[in-house]
């Protein structure tokens, strides 16, 4: 038995006293690190294993962290994060307290760049060259980037500008011929064509103005350290092509890629999952969408779906399995999403745009110049809307009711559980001869007889889930859960708004003559939220009621399971419980 | 003299009914008819001038509006307009209750998707030409492009959408070499070097799977129509490759094509431009930016400028004739430019990203993303914020405090001048670790004499303009000119707050506390944006002070002059005051 060389490695520093035929064996061991952590304590899996010896190479062959290396998305990063001084408490990842999942500034001046959302690095990365240029520091810039993410237009821009530039920029494309799902579109079936020798002609890359290399074996460490080195030489902007394989080392992650993304709990030996043990059977809001959109499909021949690259997390895999010519998977590009659809829409068809809440912060503008301004009748829904968990600051989605809230147009609503969910889906393919962003959480609902005959939901219609005195809560989407439970004996008023927009302001009239207290709560951020939309219909009113608003405060909320998260800012049903006592007694005292 | 053809045609399909041979009269005459209209109107000219033949050739040999034409961002579609039913009325242009700019849905059967914003048009086009194929109807669906547009990220993501379909779908690169300022970008050089012939390989749209044909003499109507025509007859996505000249058929648009992208008035005859009469002495305040910043990276020497294609527009074009190193236009890249932006914040750089308001809605999650939860202190200004005038709809920057109220750790200012502009610039630069968002308007300031010495803004300070009774008005930015007009002999209480993030809660308590009455103004939309703030102060610390909300109401503004929009919103002087004696009535009686 050699002794470990990972654990006698903890900075780069050390990595580079290696010999160079010492790496292999590193490589092992760093794969097989990453393997037993994950498989306890769960993250994304298969990325990081792709990347092994890249990762080793460039932090052999450059000067790291004076040099600067940008991880785009991150999911790949965790090698480079256990050797980069944080192999002891790597367990601690995407936990409370913990390491962030993915690369982050704060965490370690390693990492150069704090990502999450695609397709950023090249922009980053260019510009820190820029800056080394121009205060006259010799340092290296790389920017390593999967085929999923080069193919989003902000890559392109990126590519664009550097291309003109002498920047000192290594741009590395970690080509495994997959994002999370497979990857789409003409860049991907070029990148095929260029492996497979059949692309003769036609170098994108060096249209571009950059110096192109590759394709090489990404699991040959030899040949990346060779290339790595030759490239250090090279001025201005190069392009290296390397092939990888998703998941390798471990055999089901290579065979099955999709689902050892992020494969839950495994054993890491054989590589088996190990099955959750459901604390619920209610199904997936995700799901809830996926199976709801196949039902409504089948009955209206117009509906078509739209996902940026997000085909199984979104469930919208079961349309474009069940109607695969009306489904559509268009690769990370939100903005074109958006204005495909607009497009879909302005001729008649009925879009289903499914994008995630934090997400669709790519396709603001899209939304308020192609769709709102127009009319079009676009059903944006936002998966994974609140806190999301683990995945951290990066990906909660606490700011959309925020964003869409001040676009003319726009009908807002927020499904309290699966059954609103589905009736909300199924009213606004009636046609609502606007566009609405339907927005639900991460995971579980609440109900496990949810697929119900469907019912038409009343547009701005809010409802009450229970009278009271005194004091009344008005809530939108599923945090309503944690408030029921937080109300359940103190004769509180509670109140399912589920539209931000339009308000139902006769609801709300009668809540303000009835109520002198009012209380709302949402897990969407304070600033300019559902509550605000609550206070402009009090002061448009004069009315002069006590209201109080709850949600997410003005910060960004790091990684932890969701019920943690919601105790840190007293959304959990306990403190929400507390909270509505202290001011009833203050009301009633 | 010949009979006017341009006179007998009211639709495209009178067009039709000319012979080949005719289409080049017609064309003079449609130049003539522009360039007529425009020198007296004002408007966008250079564009509209090059595709006069294209415009010509695509109503010809297409079956308009059965067959379904996009053009991009639209600053080129006069002549489509005047060929299309509007004639008549194409004097009326970007004047109130007149034509819009820029192709519109409900303006006319034949703008198949309205436009404004670049880089939307092979988005939508594919989405319309999609909705065929499922509808079973057989049209063709055409996106004229330009070569600044396409360099774009979400051109990028149509093209590598649509080159994996088999759409029938026509994208037209009307490659001019110049968007509002000339092109720039990697895209360009190639694209330089296909007309140049020296780009043997590498064909870029060839390499996406299109149908690459071109360049040809977008000049030259009947090898446009010839192409057309043969065009028409092949299958799934093509790429038609057209060079133009920007203002073609006037001889000082093309020698000027910047100037004469909009030239506001001329003599039609000889092209001179008619001077303005100033109303105003007091500078622009993109001309305060562009002074301002060279001026200060005179001293700074870690300041850079970043633009996305608005060097003349935003005026730093002034820097990057001072300081060319250190001034970077990136093209129409507003996601590239902000990530960019931070990239070099990273390193220590002090960038000032300059973005018109409407188009930061393009890199909103890059804002959220990669600079403000990495708390890296990139100093936006966003020009042209507020109401912009006779761009209209697309182009108000209406909405950016409230999507950038929810952000945590961003600062947001509004100078109410343009000595506030000056110092809150000089402020930012001495370093406030933290992105600041600056909005200011389009257009003159009202101060002459602005070049004053610099004074530094204490963070999250407002002031008092005026003390008064019974009735405090409170606004952000510009628009407190019209406040203090109003208020004139009124007794009221004027405060500008400065900042919206952070508020000043020092000088907001002591209003509360003062003033039971308190109206807040702003150029921005009322849902959730500065009146909102104040709301929810007031609900945080328990204040019960009447309060009322003047701004952007919930729908999107039409084109007019500024002032007419302002009246039409009773945001002018004169309603204001008419208001604010009103409200004292109420308080007083």
């Amino acid at each position: 038995m050699h002794k470990s060389l990972l654990n006698r490695i903890n900075t780069p520093k050390e990595l580079r006293h290696l010999a160079l035929e010492q790496l292999p064996r590193l490589a092992k061991e760093l794969r097989e690190f990453i393997i037993n952590i994950v498989a306890t304590k769960e993250g994304h899996l298969g990325a990081s294993l792709g990347v092994v010896e890249l990762t080793i190479a460039l932090h052999y062959v450059f000067n790291t962290p004076e040099d600067l290396l940008v991880w785009d998305v991150g999911h790949q990063a965790y090698g480079h994060k256990i050797l980069t001084g944080r192999k002891d408490i790597f367990h601690t990842n995407r936990q409370l307290g913990g390491l962030s999942g993915f690369p982050k500034q704060d965490e370690s001046v390693y990492d150069a760049f704090g990502v999450g959302h695609a397709s950023t690095s090249i922009s980053a990365a260019l510009g820190m060259a820029i800056a080394s240029q121009l205060k006259g520091e010799n340092k290296h810039h790389i920017a390593v980037i999967g085929d999923a993410s080069i193919a989003s237009g902000m890559a392109f821009e990126g590519l664009n500008h550097a291309g003109v530039t002498d920047a000192n920029l290594l741009v590395i494309l970690n080509d495994n011929a997959i994002g999370i799902d497979p990857s789409v579109g003409a860049l991907k079936q070029y990148l095929t064509n260029v492996k497979k020798g059949t692309q003769k002609q036609d170098n994108i890359f060096e249209a571009l103005n950059f110096d192109y290399s590759g394709p090489i074996d990404g699991h040959d460490i030899n040949t990346i350290i060779s290339e790595l080195n030759r490239l250090k030489t090279i001025k201005g902007p190069k392009f290296l092509h390397v092939i990888t394989t998703k998941g390798k080392g471990l055999k089901q992650a290579e065979l099955d890629q999709v689902k050892y993304h992020a494969p839950g709990k495994f054993d890491a030996s054989t590589g088996n999952l190990i099955p959750k043990s459901e604390k619920t059977q209610a199904p997936k809001y995700q799901d809830v969408f996926g199976h709801t959109i196949v039902e409504l499909a089948k009955q209206n021949k117009n509906i078509v779906g739209i996902t940026p690259a997000m085909p199984t997390g979104s469930s919208l895999k079961y349309m474009m399995e069940a109607i695969p010519d009306r489904a559509f998977d268009v690769g990370i590009a939100e903005q074109h999403a958006v204005t495909l659809s607009a497009g879909m829409a302005a001729q008649g068809l009925v879009p289903f745009c499914n994008i995630y809440s934090t997400f669709l912060q790519r396709s603001y503008d899209q939304i308020i110049h192609d769709v709102a301004l127009q009319k079009l009748p676009v059903i944006f829904c936002l998966d994974r809307s609140g806190l999301v968990g683990e995945d951290g600051a990066t990906h909660h989605g606490v700011f959309d009711l925020s964003y869409l809230r001040c676009i003319p147009n726009i009908i807002i609503f927020a499904p309290r559980n699966e059954i609103e969910l589905r009736n909300i889906m199924y009213t606004a393919q009636l046609g609502l001869d606007l566009p609405i962003a339907i927005r639900y959480p991460r995971g579980s609902g609440v109900i496990i007889d949810w697929e119900k005959p469907f019912s038409k939901i009343e547009l701005g219609k809010g409802v009450q889930l229970k009278d009271g005195n005194h004091l009344a809560v008005l809530t939108i989407g599923s945090i309503a859960k944690n408030v029921s439970e937080a109300i359940d004996s103190l004769g509180v008023g509670h109140y399912d708004m589920r539209f931000v927009k339009p308000l139902d302001e006769e609801l709300l009239h009668s809540i303000f003559k009835k109520y002198q207290n009012i209380i709302t709560v949402e897990d969407n951020s304070i600033n300019g939220g559902f509550g605000s939309a609550i206070l402009e219909f009090a002061a448009r009113n004069n009315y002069q009621n006590k209201i109080k608003l709850l949600g997410i405060p003005d910060s960004f909320i790091e990684h932890a399971s969701v019920s943690e998260l919601q105790e840190s800012i007293n959304l959990d049903s306990e403190r929400l419980n507390r909270y509505f006592r202290k001011i009833l007694d203050q009301i009633t005292s």
